[in-house]
């Protein structure tokens, strides 16, 4: 007979029962099951029950000759053990809630009527026979093995489980109603949910039976039966298999299958909620509706499939149960590579924060009124033991960072600004920021663009004779006010236009930069031509020099008298000497061990992260103490190397006191009185630069920071972290102290230190990325410490600087991995058939890909280049041009191409959606379409896999009931 | 009803039809076949079939938004679709053996009678479409992406692929008989076996119809049905769906389990073999039963399985439709986890070279025997391109252990055995036994023992005033008598008792040695307190000692002229100066230029070895350039940054003149003369001790080097090396080289380079393993070069020595990689539910595991300790103390778990047996057992997983049919 059935609104018999049973109260979700399989086991002529595989998510089984548990696998069943348990529960005793309490009245019950009585004496006396778990010691293997070598040092091993043991001997024998010590101190029960229950498979063979005797019992409420579960969760289910001999295998199948479906979300709910034996069967069939299939010759049933990272959620499963997405959902359910031609990935959101007001400061107000909620949370969320690396590791990167620029602006500005202007600026800066800022967690610190500024800004001041602090306090004054303006008009709603082309491309580049800074600081000079035989023509001696003797160096003793040759380096240069001998400028070692530090700290600290995910010590172990704190551990190794070596390397040396560089000036600068007035206005115009340098700079660094992929959850301020850095301006510059702006790569350093990862619960069941412990306390530790480094010197003074540009290498080269960018370079070295599973891969042809590729390599070539000449002062206004570019990019590449590699722009968003509509019509061309909105088909994309249509059609019907599989004719 | 079976002779209908049509003429196998499956799409209006997936063994599917193929992937099914296919073959058309010669008579036919004419002329229409492959560029896209962006630089990319290509058009819009040009091109070719057959599957929906037309075709010949498939492969079967609007999902599903099966080893066998439509079913059937089901809630669809490295062999799988071996297999088919408790490793296997012939000489002449026909392939199996990498690696090795043995020897012997002697030595045993030996893959050498040997003779003959070169003589003659003694009386069988426990402990300890070694060879002095400040204070001055003026140096000028200051370090000690000064001992930058060398050499080898599991480059060139030359890039890239640095670290210096290193001595030692008489006997007692350490080294290295793991095909030769090693001994006496034996790293060394494996032929088939490159080319080459290195000093005196004792670094360490023991003390550092699946963890309580371990351990230790005292020259005797201490362990560990962890020795293989044999029956006490023999329980052991029981039984029978499910009662 054909089956005409529409494919909208019809179920199969199997779901269509699902979905009454399931869909009656939805509201009260179901424990989480526990099964424990026991099978009887003949020990010494008696009989007993030995726990032989559990499963909480995944199985796990007992290895008896290891005497262990193995990994967590993804149970592999045979077709025909499901189709055995399926006859099981058709022809078996099914008791739904029976008030059961304990378990020979349960056994009684079970076995009521439905066999000869003699039999069921003898089932009930195997069903009460004790159970062993396997977190006790076997028994028949020391036994045996003592008898095999009575050797005294080996026996002492396995004595410890015999027989005489009292402890032992005790659980189920008889009944016990309450759970055993054993049972009680399981550990295993951390990973058990606490609201779970147990279902328990007993599986065994006996002599006395000539067909299986098979019950499944649901308990009405779930009891605790003694010593029947490994741990003390109460039993709701019961499933019993006993038959006679020959077939243990089989029946292993059969409660390994019953055992797998007990856990299933789906089959456990039907299983709570069955009214009757056809409901269970139902469950069954829903199962196998759903079950993968391998083709036998191209897998190994004995491999053991490792858990997978991610597995459909029981919602989704449930969901094709629902009518209202039935239609979508029932042609695919299952499918197992179709489908995908129609995905699209989700479209990029960077939430309200970025809308456009149009009030008078709406965007600063919605941030605070974001934000104020968090406050109290993002205190204490920063009680972790994750802080303190964090804090060690940003630290070191901030003080590393502070003397670095504060040296580069001693330089710069005759030390009107120096090192200990960078420390405190640093310190009052990040702290006000992560005090009051909307987004705790960007680090503030020095970058290149605000340097060079600065540079020029003091060449122009001296070689025009204007006081510089003043025209810089009126800069700093200027662009402090510009930047409330944009606050105030919610100008940095013009981030929306910035898609990971932009922010790769920005965050690349500012890594690059940070990779090569670090790389240029390790030079030393090498002797290279040294050759040891002419050892005795390398000297440096110090010689006076005629001129000096005559020169206007005061000397206030006789220069004659001196003894020259004694005279140490820089007493040589003191007293007017001059170094004469070729092996004045080499310190001996200092370069390769400077490099060796620099490479080693980096190393290490990699191989420490990685270690993460070695197989080494305990979890906790590798990854809160090894990996969180493997940049501290690094460095206390280098730093400790080079200590023993005792080698003279450039040390990290902190000003030690509360003073202004430069004796000549004073905390404060004064606005008036040194410059024209016409300087306070036209002050104005560099300020602009500034300005737009300061907003790119910043808010760039923020969409990286709260880019999706983070998870962060507390919300971003965009317009409150520009207001703060518009303060902090105008405070820097009324004290003198450097300009301040969000750091890109040691922000992302900060995120990649605080990262939370769940524990995991199931067992094989993969831990998650949870997001980012958001919060201000580690900022303001970072800041707070930085200022009191000045205390710290006599500690710092032993770390090297190689060693401290090592971490900044590792912070450079950490800021790189894992974006798309990086992975699109790496495919250019790899054949086709290589290339990882990534899914823009699958959706966009890889030319495509490498041209989108190459144009971004392109621009940072140039970009590249700029930043080496003069036009590094507007480097970040050069975003904008990366803005452009990306702009032009909708030209060469079609919509669906960069929605994969890259994101839609905010006005083309509609009109890709209106694409897709055209070309689906294109392709499905003969297929009616409904007239849906547009809206709709966007977000439905994922379910829309096989439209509905009206058509009449044949429909290839998989009926549940195998006795009639459908003939079409 | 209940069905009653025995287990033992009885087959479900499915399997015994299979065995039926299957086992008629099993003696000619089928050719493979490369499925490819077609579906219907409409491009701009016309209809064609486009490629969407291919099988060779595992799926590849087309990726339509990439443009590409898919990684190979194990093919997930769902039930649906399988239950579906078989309703296809049961209702559909199924035309076997057609005589079929071009498409569209074969379409005609299989459309015969079957529906309306007119209907069969629209099916023909559209199964006489042109067919768009893979290879081609796509059309829809391009055009799609042309009219979206008429930009120019784009549609240069994409205008390659459109309509108006007439050599796009050709192919199949009407019938051509010959393959196109694109087809014979087509590089997948390759993967595919030379003597393939296609079967085609062509799936697609149709407006004209109103139930699903199917159709199963098998040819009579396989006939190349022009553009129908990729690449230019006789068509053997067609399977064809087309069915109306709305199913495409479910169709398709249907195609991919039909490709799926039609690849299936045992499937595609019944679908030649099939005499109806109920054969085919059956092939179904048989399918399902062995299927593979994971659970919809512990497994992802959406994940592509990697294809597996290894899949049950197709040999195994029929076998289980023969009837001797069913009674033990039927149980298990398909069982996933079920029954690994009575496996049990492979024993031991020496094989029959260790056989106590009994005869004189019994063991050499089957030795000469067994190597005899391999001779010619033992010097042309050489060439090959991996020989050359080999050649290199094991070259340099040798020239370094020549020169670092050779200046030990010299040190120890005053120079009566130098650097040349060890250069000459080593060239001239390694060739004859490269040429003659039974074992070419062993690397000779001088050994450590050896070494301490010479100095301990040597020291005795200059205090009792003997000739050493004499002596030495005279025990090298002693000894190789003693080894002739040896190898006639086939003494080499004794090392069947040597275990993977005393095998991995020996080499351990060779490869730690080998390590410390290189390590110990690194120290360099570094000037640890230098202080730049104080650098005019480092000096070294040649001063003149007053005692050199008027001592007996006698001087052809006078020292009074000579400016002393201008002197070089080796002028100044030649003139008796005295070097003063704090900077003499030391050369700056040489230790840490020496450390990077080192280390940089050995990582970057380890680094490039690894290169091969990357993704980059393709695979030839990962393989056969970058991994197996991995150690001549990195000695290649150091030596070049050796001469960038231009530092004075030690090089690699090779005599460059054929003579002795001492001039009083000659290329011959005369063996009368010079001693009394008596020491002509005496000597030999001191021979023994030699003979002992030769045997011992020798032998056990042969024992690694021939372990089963190396896959080594041609046979050993204990015997015959032993003879070699003998007359070598005597050879080198007379000439007064150093002796040789086996040197266990370098020989190891030797068969990793030479490791082969077999070239993935499927896609996705994992590249297998295969043996050694088994011949004496490269053994001989290497000593060949060896000799000549006397030539090739100009060359190697650009090897820094830092960088060869980074290539001895790395061969000690990896010759530690692999072995077991190295894995069992990883163990100790893993939590348990973290170690790897061991398949002894599987079977041995971890705590037994450690023990034996910590055994090891602690023997490895002791050792260490004796060879590092004067018993270090009894070194390889002390092997046989591990002999003793394996013997030991019988009495602490259990034969079961020794055959896990180490091997069972030969007199305990019997009652190893026996043992088991008892614990059989002890477990299954109520099972009746035939008396069987002994031996057949040993082999058989993994057969006998259910032993077959003389009940009358129940059997769950899986029916095939699903129809009649069996209920019990």
């Amino acid at each position: 007979g054909v089956h005409l059935r529409e494919t909208m609104n019809v179920l199969s018999p199997a779901a269509e029962r699902l979905r009454h049973i399931l869909g009656e109260d939805d509201s009260t979700p179901t424990p989480t099951l526990f099964t424990e399989m026991d099978t009887l086991q003949h020990e010494g002529g008696e009989l007993e029950w030995k726990e032989s595989a559990r499963w909480v998510k995944f199985e796990e089984k007992v290895e008896e000759g290891g005497e262990r548990w193995s990994k967590p696998h993804v149970s592999t069943l045979t077709l025909h053990s499901l189709f055995e348990l399926r006859t099981c529960l058709q022809t078996g005793s099914i008791l739904l809630d029976l008030e059961g309490y304990s378990l020979p009245q349960i056994v009684g019950e079970s076995t009521d009527g439905l066999i000869p009585p003699d039999l069921k004496e003898k089932i009930s006396f195997v069903l009460l026979r004790k159970h062993r778990h396997q977190t006790k010691k076997p028994i028949h293997r020391s036994l045996a093995d003592i008898g095999k070598s009575s050797n005294a040092a080996s026996s002492k091993f396995m004595l410890c489980g015999s027989f005489t043991d009292p402890a032992q001997s005790r659980s189920m024998n008889d009944i016990s109603d309450t759970p055993s010590t054993d049972q009680l101190k399981n550990k295993f029960m951390k990973k058990i949910p606490r609201d779970a229950e147990a279902s328990n498979v007993l599986i065994g063979e006996v002599d006395f039976l000539e067909k299986p005797f098979v019950s499944f019992v649901r308990l009405a409420q779930a009891t605790t039966l003694g010593g029947l579960t490994e741990v003390p969760v109460p039993t709701r289910f019961l499933f019993i298999l006993l038959g006679p001999h020959g077939k243990t295998k089989s029946y292993n199948e059969i409660g390994r299958a019953i055992a797998t479906l007990m856990v299933d979300d789906l089959f456990s709910d039907v299983a709570y909620k069955a009214r009757d034996r056809d409901d269970l069967i139902a469950g069954v069939d829903e199962f196998l509706d759903e079950v993968i299939v391998l083709p036998p010759g191209e897998w190994d049933p004995k491999i053991r499939i490792e858990p997978p990272k991610k597995v459909p959620s029981a919602e989704m499963r449930k969901s094709v149960l629902n009518l209202n997405e039935l239609g979508q959902m029932n042609g695919s359910a299952g499918g197992a590579a179709g489908g995908e031609d129609e995905e699209l990935p989700a479209p990029h959101e960077l939430g309200e924060e970025l809308k456009f007001t149009g009030r008078f400061a709406g965007g600063l107000w919605l941030d605070i009124k974001r934000k104020i909620p968090w406050y109290c949370s993002d205190i204490y969320d920063g009680f972790h033991i994750q802080s303190i690396s964090a804090v060690l590791f940003i630290y070191l990167g901030c003080i590393t960072n502070a003397i670095t620029f504060g040296g580069l602006l001693g330089d710069a500005t005759d030390n009107y600004q120096g090192v200990m202007e960078s420390f405190l600026g640093t310190a009052l800066a990040g702290t006000v920021f992560c005090v009051f800022g909307g987004q705790p967690l960007i680090i503030l610190s020095s970058t290149g663009p605000i340097l060079i500024f600065e540079k020029l800004l003091y060449e122009f001041s001296k070689s025009n004779d204007i006081d510089y602090m003043e025209l810089r306090l009126w800069i700093g004054l200027h662009s402090c006010l510009q930047c409330f303006l944009l606050v105030v008009s919610d100008a940095s709603y013009i981030i929306k236009y910035m898609t990971r082309f932009t922010e790769e491309g920005f965050s690349s580049l500012i890594s690059f930069i940070f990779i090569s800074d670090a790389i240029k600081k390790m030079y030393y000079p090498i002797n290279r031509g040294f050759k040891p035989d002419y050892i005795t023509a390398y000297k440096c001696e110090c010689i006076p020099l005629q001129s000096s003797v005559n020169g206007d160096v005061a000397l206030n003793f006789n220069l004659t008298d001196l003894d020259w040759s004694q005279l140490s380096k820089k007493e040589c240069v003191k007293y007017g000497g001059a170094l004469v001998g070729n092996s004045c400028k080499y310190v001996p070692d200092l370069a390769l061990m400077s490099f060796i530090l620099f490479f080693g700290t980096y190393s290490m600290t990699v191989s420490l992260k990685k270690f993460k995910f070695s197989r080494y010590f305990p979890t906790k172990v590798r990854q809160k103490l090894i990996s969180d704190f493997s940049i501290f551990m690094s460095i206390m190794s280098f730093v400790g190397l080079d200590m023993l070596m005792g080698l003279d390397t450039p040390k990290l040396i902190v000003p030690t006191e509360f003073k202004p560089t430069r004796s000549d000036r004073g905390w404060l600068v004064m606005p008036f009185g040194k410059n024209p007035w016409w300087w306070y206005l036209a002050s104005s115009v560099p300020a602009l630069l500034v300005t737009i340098l300061i907003f790119m700079d910043q808010q760039i660094s923020a969409v990286i920071v709260n880019r999706k992929e983070n998870k962060l959850k507390k919300g971003c301020g965009y317009h409150l972290d520009l207001f703060w850095v518009g303060v902090l301006m105008a405070v820097c510059s009324f004290m003198g102290l450097p300009w301040y702006v969000a750091a890109t790569v040691i922000s992302i350093a900060h995120i990649d230190s605080l990262k939370m990862e769940s524990e995991s619960s199931a067992p094989g069941e993969q831990p998650q990325f949870l997001g980012v412990r958001e919060q201000r306390l580690t900022g303001i530790l970072v800041f707070v410490l930085t200022g009191l480094s000045v205390f710290l010197a006599p500690v710092l003074q032993f770390i090297p600087m190689p060693v401290l540009y090592g971490v900044f290498l590792y912070m450079g080269v950490a800021s790189l991995s894992g974006i798309q960018f990086w992975e699109r370079i790496k495919l250019y070295l790899m054949p086709a058939k290589h290339q990882p599973d990534f899914s823009f891969l699958r959706h966009v042809p890889l030319r495509r890909v490498h041209l989108f590729t190459l144009v971004q390599i392109v621009c940072l070539a140039v970009l590249w280049i700029l930043k080496s000449t003069f036009l590094a002062i507007i480097f970040p206004v050069m975003i904008l041009g990366l803005l452009v570019v990306r702009k032009l990019l909708d030209l060469i590449f079609s919509q669906h191409d960069l929605a994969w590699l890259d994101d839609i722009l905010p006005d083309k968003d509609k009109k890709k959606k209106e694409d897709d509509k055209t070309k689906k019509k294109e392709r499905k061309a003969v297929e009616p379409e409904s007239d849906e909105e547009v809206r709709e088909i966007w977000t439905n994309m994922k379910l829309n896999s096989s439209l509905p249509s009206t058509h009449t059609q044949t429909r290839i019907l998989f009926s549940p009931k195998f006795a009639n599989l459908i003939s079409w004719y």
